[in-house]
């Protein structure tokens, strides 16, 4: 499991290659299993694996270009009605479905819409998102094309110890 | 993996032991293994074992009390001045920590600090944090005092495909 957490990377090439739903339905399990302030639950997710829909997507969103070779994305939203500070916990979600996609082979990578106001229109129109539902990200997901290998980031000096 | 990842829970009670530095190290490294926009890693982590430190929280904080009893705390922060959006970047890193918890045997949770004004600023004079840097929340965290069981969070009503 820490493996996991440290060999995760953002993968952005993928193989032609459709994910199994088996592997699709974990990762959604995966991310509701996220933590939520007062237990509300905010989130809701959208499997895109239509070509056109992913397209649209790549068209309108300026740093998800790979949308055009992914055989999937999940849209991770939350509705903004149940819970002023949806977005932390549907971050919380996001970190699950990366990790979970790593556990199962896969390669993900984060590519935001929140707090973006043109990049969360994008999302609204092309799937038809209620005025209460926001969009935190886009993930779009595939097998990698190519060995990833995850960076090394543990930094002593961003350690402080009982106080500053 | 996975087991981890939907065995998560947010746990309250704890043992009264210490937890070994090796783990502490750990958490601190799958902390800092999170995803952050742009790369800019805006986060800072304050590990907390003084008792003095951990009860002026309790203290201050109103859905932290059980600091009283744990042995640690990690305090995830960001960096304003690196990242406007440093609450994302932070909330991967808290997940990461809490699955690291999870993973080792441990028992956490998040208590939010972040957007609540007050609470923010308890942490700030608790931990002499600069100006720059805010608070995202305080995760209590030690062995759980009893056993715990994770809710079963999965709603199928909450995946949407393709649209909404």
């Amino acid at each position: 499991m820490i493996e996991t957490i440290l060999n995760r990377k953002s993968v952005r090439k993928y193989l032609d290659k459709e994910i199994e739903d088996e592997k699709v339905q974990t990762l959604l399990k995966a991310g509701m299993a996220a933590p939520s302030g007062k237990d509300i639950r905010p989130w809701e997710l959208v499997v895109v694996t239509e070509r056109s829909v992913l397209s649209a997507m790549a068209e309108g969103l300026p740093y998800a270009k790979m949308l055009n070779e992914a055989p999937l994305a999940i849209v991770v939203c939350g509705d903004i009605e149940k819970s002023p500070y949806w977005y932390l916990d549907c971050s919380a979600v996001t970190q699950n479905i990366l990790l979970a996609a790593e556990a199962l082979g896969l390669g993900a990578v984060w590519t935001a819409t929140y707090p973006y106001e043109e990049r969360m229109q994008v999302a609204k129109e092309q799937l038809a998102l209620p005025d209460k539902i926001f969009s935190l990200c886009v993930i779009p997901i595939g097998y990698p094309a190519t060995p990833y290998k995850p960076r090394e980031k543990f930094d002593p000096k961003k350690v402080h110890y009982n106080r500053w």
